[in-house]
């Protein structure tokens, strides 16, 4: 009880994820806006900040926004988040003793009341505030003390004016006294990402795939002249399968076959082999300088390049015969390859994570990941995190971006709900989601919805897949060109980071069985003739391009739906908070039929008066209207299944004109 | 990262108020259900427990539930409260190794592998657990050693049926290995409280008011003749204003006018004069053996006092000349008496709640509870705690509760939503609400559907009153006693805890302005013709009587509201969470006028079929009828406002008559 020298209380601050155990996400150059519940017994006047820091060594000193009241004892602040890195978030509040008092005293004075006695009582406060000034800035004290010594002077007309003046108040809520603060009992954390953890076009493709001859494995040099076309496409992040030598030991052959020929190249998962291990390149790809040129090239077409990370071994790796201490061994001695029954993985053997030798091994892993980074890989898509034990993330990501923190990770989190939302909060940059299998109306809204508003949304961002290597979605394998052109819309349109696996652009959709492709690059060579009949590169760029141009989609927070009179018709917004870049989306989930739809115009949402007329561009076809109130009329095709309009207000008036006063 | 054995992770669990800053509120009998996300990597079996325990120093034993699984990782589990007082409890995970193990194997086996070395990772397992299991139960581990026999026999069609048997699971499961532990990072609490937490019909009146001469003191002595009358309209607690001498210092006199005559009784919130203080009794009430006496005589019929307790003092407290140090005092030496400006109490003063004094002030107010608790009184109605620090209430029910786990507190919290409930988290058992204001059907659903479910109905019970000394409103001055009725029956049907202020029971509506009655007892002795003609009494009594009578008026969470095609009709049910106790009520909020309204009886809420005839007994009237179907129809009137029935299934059939095989 004696600890308290205050009875503030602070409760539902907002954001906290979890009481405050996992940090929030934000991207340079947004802002946190903090909100909590402030208030004490009675009616006395609070003075309540919001408290923040950068963690870095260099820069510890706290800094301060003032908080404003809402209402209903609901306070806010929003503080700017210009640099990279993790900050340190908290509220305090304090009571403002002379600004309460003024409060009283004007109606006391109101209700005709002798103040002697309060006067007396607000020289003393002005003294005590003096006191708090003086070592701050004496002119300031000088000013307290003046007033205060004009309180004391008794009640007149003049004397109250003076203490009721609102520059004196002002200027004496400069020196609380902070001896009655009330601090939030926890210190909460943003972590804040380059922009491309929030806003990014990934294109994935295979390496090995790039010599243009499906008897040639293909080389770095090769994907170098890939990069045009995927540039050229409006791709900014180019995703790799892993590029390190490939285990012999049972080596999938074509089409996941157990049993693979002399030259089969195994899957690129199954990593490690003499030449090397997590830290070597396959020899067939090049050298390490040639990735690292690879790398260069990527960069000045503007594209990052991001590697996977599949922290499990070959049983050829050169880890198994160093590091024995690091798997599980059978009670015969073998090493356990991987296997969820009834599928094996029998050219896979898995780490012990928490075995007696985990310290070693989570080190070891954690210097896999500096490697790449010192060779400029700043992006890791990372394989099935799901089933490595959670805590190793949390560590491994914390350490890796306390040093570097533009590090981005994208985790292959197609597991069940709670596990994906961990894997985010622990601090993963990115997720796949569920969209993959997400094709009809209510079922998009509902997911798209939880997936970009809080509390999801502030630790987890969606990066929206159409198809990968291991999933050719049912509605691709049947619904044809008119499919891929509504999946690729949807993907680039719902969320700010999306990704394609290669092949889509040419409407790649023949699978084996279930959602794998036929003849699977996973375990194959192959040759792709990118100038296929029935390509739809031109609208994948369209969509990249309309991306780039309109700063809504590059927001992940941005998006609403909106009423469209059809169940096969999409409709929805994108904004910016400031409404600079309004953008609607009208999509056809229908690949077979036209369809068409009255489109409810969200005008309150768009700050359109009802009846204003404003004007709409249809960024893909580059046509534009004039619309007028509440509703609208869309046909799509499946040859033209989605239309993008942004909305553009005539703001002009005579009254505005240069010369018309 | 060496400390992490492993790596379940326990999140969301409920219920937890702030992350566990405070305790969930029940009620002895009740039970408390647990849930939780818990989850790991991978697709081990987990188990998990609640634990719990009695916060007594005699019993410290945690006690464990298993939970079950709900799907998507949610786990749940439910344990008892029989007793009086605080629980702490929270929530362990572990993986179960065998468990796992089986799985896996039965996997394997129906995929026809050969498990010669599972089978013999499988009697490792087994012996392990013998090991753990012989310390507690030899006949346990030689039954596991046994098994593991069993196993290192190798492959066969016995032996996987002996790995592959449910009781060799549940039998290892016994013995889990806990150096896997995981643990909710809070220990949490759930307050039990004893039954008059949550249900209580409550009486307020001044003693002083008992004499039936508005000339004569009321004595307890008089107070006591009035039980029998109490008791009739079936309320079990009668709360007391302040029964302390009253200051003659600046004494309130009638009607609240600033100077009281010689024979004026003044405010007995104006507490102590030389006579005494907060454990004192006016002299002319009696002596506190009367008191006692009053105490004893209520309890014989059943009924609870509870006694207000007001921390302020009148200027002629006894505590101003021995402790001035607890006052806040004027740079003029005089001591500050209470005000909001412009109203000002001049006939009292405030403690100095945080000033130097603090720590004596607080333990003398926690003995004022004692006192009265020793004395036999275990229900304090605690007068404007939201003008008092909020700490300082956390800290007195805790300690008062720590002993006395039987005491309740109700808050007089007429105050911002915020500050009621966190007076409500922080201990107080009880509160009153904003229902005094809310007279119309959406403000009524909207509110007390807030009040009655969680996160609000976790901490906090609203003890519903339809007026007080304070308040008289408007609807009660407007619409008499067709208004009365609608009140009364609404307090005492929409909470398990409702109260009024006497004088309801007489439908006394004349205010002085405002919402102040008119020549209120406040001020001055009153006598009251309790046979008043156009008195309620009867119909109170119903209401009370049928509250007895049906278990679900009881529970303080067994509210739902349900359509009536009227915005003056209010239709909703209660019900015991095992369906034996179901009632409806439909009530009119329109005292003038009668009102008819369709009502779509929530045939799945109540757990009826579509198309079963089922009786209905209208509990004020006592006539029944059959129903079926989902829709009724009702017409109140202002002089039958409300229709309370009972649902009463037909449950026999000629299959369970004795003699039908």
């Amino acid at each position: 009880m004696s600890a308290r020298t205050g009875s503030i209380i602070i409760e539902g601050v907002s954001p906290e994820i979890d009481a405050g155990r996992h940090p929030v996400k934000r991207v340079v150059g947004e802002s946190l806006t903090v909100e909590a519940d402030v208030f004490k017994e009675g009616h006395d006047v609070l003075a309540a900040v919001v408290r923040y820091r950068q963690l870095t060594p260099q820069s510890t000193e706290w800094q301060e926004r003032a908080m404003k009241p809402l209402g209903n004892d609901r306070w806010q602040a929003t503080f700017a988040l210009p640099r990279n890195g993790r900050y340190a978030y908290t509220v305090e509040a304090w009571p403002d003793l002379f600004a309460t008092w003024v409060s009283e005293l004007k109606r006391k004075v109101d209700a005709g009341r002798d103040v002697h006695s309060e006067l007396l009582e607000g020289a003393a406060l002005l003294e005590q505030t003096a006191a708090r000034a003086r070592p701050v800035l004496a002119s300031d004290a000088q000013r307290l003390e003046a007033a205060a010594a004009v309180l004391k002077q008794g009640p007149s007309v003049e004397v109250t004016a003076a203490a009721l003046d609102a520059g004196l108040t002002a200027l004496a809520s400069r020196y609380p006294d902070r001896t009655l603060v009330a601090r939030h009992e926890r210190e909460l954390e943003v972590f804040v990402d380059r922009e491309r953890g929030q806003y990014g076009s990934w294109y994935e493709f295979f390496p090995r795939s790039a010599s243009g001859d499906p008897h040639r494995h293909g080389t770095f040099a090769d994907a170098e002249r890939m990069l045009p076309y995927i540039r050229d496409m409006g791709f900014d992040v180019v995703y790799l399968p892993p590029i390190h030598p490939i285990g012999r030991t049972a080596r999938k052959g074509k089409n996941n076959s157990l049993s693979a020929g002399p030259e089969e190249p195994g899957s690129p998962w199954a990593i490690g082999a003499a030449e090397g291990g997590h830290k070597a390149v396959h020899p067939r790809l090049g050298t390490l300088e040639d990735f690292q040129r690879f790398v260069q090239r990527a960069a000045e077409h503007g594209i990052d390049v991001a590697l996977d990370i599949a922290f499990q071994c070959s049983p050829d790796h050169p880890y198994v015969k160093e590091h024995p201490e690091w798997f599980h061994h059978r009670p015969d001695g073998t090493i356990k390859t991987a296997e969820n029954p009834p599928k094996r993985y029998e050219d896979i053997v898995n780490f012990d994570w928490l075995g007696p030798a985990r310290e070693s091994l989570w080190h070891e892993l954690e210097s896999v990941i500096l490697f790449w980074v010192e060779r400029g890989v700043r992006i890791f898509r990372v394989d099935n995190p799901h089933t490595k034990p959670i805590p190793f993330w949390e560590w491994l990501i914390r350490r890796v971006q306390d040093v570097f923190p533009d590090v981005v990770f994208l985790s292959e989190a197609f597991t069940r709900p709670k596990v994906m939302k961990r894997l985010a909060k622990v601090g993963f940059t990115q997720s796949y989601t569920y969209f993959t299998w997400r094709v009809f109306k209510q079922e998009l809204e509902e997911y798209l919805t939880e997936l970009t508003t809080p509390p999801v949304a502030d630790s987890m961002r969606g990066n929206l897949w159409p198809n990968t290597p291991d999933i050719l979605p049912e509605l691709l394998q049947r619904g044809g060109p008119p499919a891929f052109r509504i999946r690729g819309a949807l993907a680039a349109t719902l969320s700010s980071v999306w990704g394609m696996y290669s092949g889509f652009e040419l409407c790649e959709g023949r699978a084996l069985k279930g959602e794998e492709y036929l003849d699977s690059e996973k375990y194959e060579l192959k040759a792709w003739d990118w100038d296929r009949p029935g390509n739809i590169r031109d609208f994948i760029a369209s969509l990249n391009r309309i991306r780039r141009e309109n700063r809504a989609f590059q927001l992940y927070k941005s998006l609403a739906f909106h009423r469209a009179d059809s169940d096969r018709v999409l409709f929805y917004s994108r904004r910016t908070p400031d409404g600079t870049n309004q953008v609607l989306v009208a999509l056809s989930l229908d690949p077979y039929e036209a369809q068409e739809a009255v489109l409810h115009v969200p005008l309150s949402h768009l700050g359109l008066p009802q009846d204003e007329t404003y004007q709409v561009q249809e960024l893909l076809s580059g046509g534009s209207a004039l619309w007028r109130g509440g509703s609208a009329h869309v046909k799509l095709t499946p040859e033209r299944p989605v239309a993008i309009w942004r909305v553009e207000r005539f703001l002009r008036r005579e009254s505005g004109f240069d010369y018309y006063d």
